[in-house]
């Protein structure tokens, strides 16, 4: 049966303690829940430290990547989609995944929350503000959390809604 | 010789008369400067009044369409792009551009802006502001203004620079 | 780690006994060895067929689906890719394969063989012969089997000739 | 108005006389009909040389090309559409054209036709045949031609009876 898949999005720069630990957690409570993890699959920031969290609590991770070689992938990734598609990928990112956790980022990652609210996805900012134009734009679907535990707690209520 | 092509992004849905006439002449504007146009293609909102004003004043436009069959293509559309693939084809949009007008729109512009400032572009917001997280996002690339007039001088800037 | 992908691909039409008990064991000898299966995800065919036999073997199930809903996907499925682009998921589901099996099929399946071995990818035919031009195309890299067995052991050389 | 678009698909690789020739000629011989030329834009082969004969006959080329940059283009493209998609582009060109004329190729051509069968397209093979596989695949869509006059001729039946 098609399993649950929470998206985790976020910046693909080097993380600071805090920012790799917040990825870490969140990653590890949705592999906690049984989900299935999905990130943009890069053995870098959010990406990597999110795929390390579900791994190390046995979770199921899901990797979507821009290249066509899988070259960039982190090594907790298990499964590997390569699209060869630069951030077009980004898109099927939010269309796999049934919420989307998105924490701090780059424009890489405004574009995914934007592109999650058009498919009409719930989207969970921890610890940032996408900012006034997109909570315009977001008709509900965005909210917001300060810890990972809330996050996952909002990301549970909206599965909950979606599946009645 | 590959044209210069600039991107109009904005709204999809039906446009007061104030920002009709704005996206009606950004593309009056681009077509005399003997750019191409580039929409979403739709013919609806800020795609149809754009590319309505590039037609009447003599320029090429071309339209990259979610559908595989174009039926929602503006009549005012001379080159159909058919992707069949969604929102996918907002990344060809940017891509696509040598610098993208953003006009006022929902989440789907917004993926946009973002996707053209990952992809390294001049975005010109035209009477709106995409906001403070998107502006850090920028670096650099996000230029404001308040008229047609100005958008297209800005435009014309960068375009100058890129090709020197 | 990420896992070996063994890709399947053939018709999406409806199958008589002997195509869908063939599609099936395929799926299941894939499961055995520990490989995950990739399929286009929908609830017909060959794709059907031999998610089922993956799934009923304890496999993993990978369906890389057309539509942005997943409302085509097998039951058999455990990760869907909704990806929203039509027949251009083709291209992903060949990337994302290490090997590429094709039973007969349409045009789609067709797509698949050519873009594999464009991809550089190793692509075992049973049971049917997708034509000179496409063996003049193929690079060495189309091999042809009569059975699913003989089919699971040219992709074990296969993979292992890669791991190497 | 939506202009009609011819798409012309064949090798990347350098050409002999004899074929440059050929799909010089179809090219300029879509032109002549008033109609736009796509290919996948790219300054080499059947691509470079069709684009070519349009160019010089005056007519409007668009190329769909695979690098996110453009750098591949032709210097005969007039439009072009920068996707970042690699091969995933193949999809686009058989989309946004109205018919295909396929000139001999690889893969990479294979995929093409086979992708526009799969999408109802008429597609002219000169002086080639796809196979067997792909005849049967075809749903009396593949039609066959030896020289660019009879293929264009052909074009040209297909287009009437797609606009009655």
């Amino acid at each position: 049966m098609v399993r649950t898949v929470i998206g985790v999005m976020g910046s693909g720069h080097p993380l600071d303690h805090h920012a790799r630990e917040l990825a870490y957690r969140v990653g590890a409570m949705i592999a906690d829940r049984g989900w299935a993890l999905l990130t943009g699959g890069s053995a870098t920031g959010v990406m990597d430290a999110a795929s390390r969290g579900a791994h190390e609590a046995g979770g199921l991770v899901v990797g979507v990547l821009k290249s066509d070689s899988g070259a960039e992938a982190s090594s907790f990734v298990d499964v590997a989609i390569r699209t060869g598609m630069g951030d077009a990928r980004n898109v099927i990112n939010v269309l796999s995944s049934d919420v989307v956790i998105a924490l701090p980022g780059g424009a890489g990652t405004l574009s995914e929350v934007a592109l999650a609210l058009k498919a009409g996805k719930t989207v969970v900012a921890i610890g940032w503000e996408p900012g006034q134009s997109m909570r315009q734009a977001s008709d509900g679907l965005l909210a917001y959390a300060t810890t990972a535990e809330e996050a996952i707690a909002i990301v549970a209520t909206a599965i909950a809604h979606h599946h009645h």
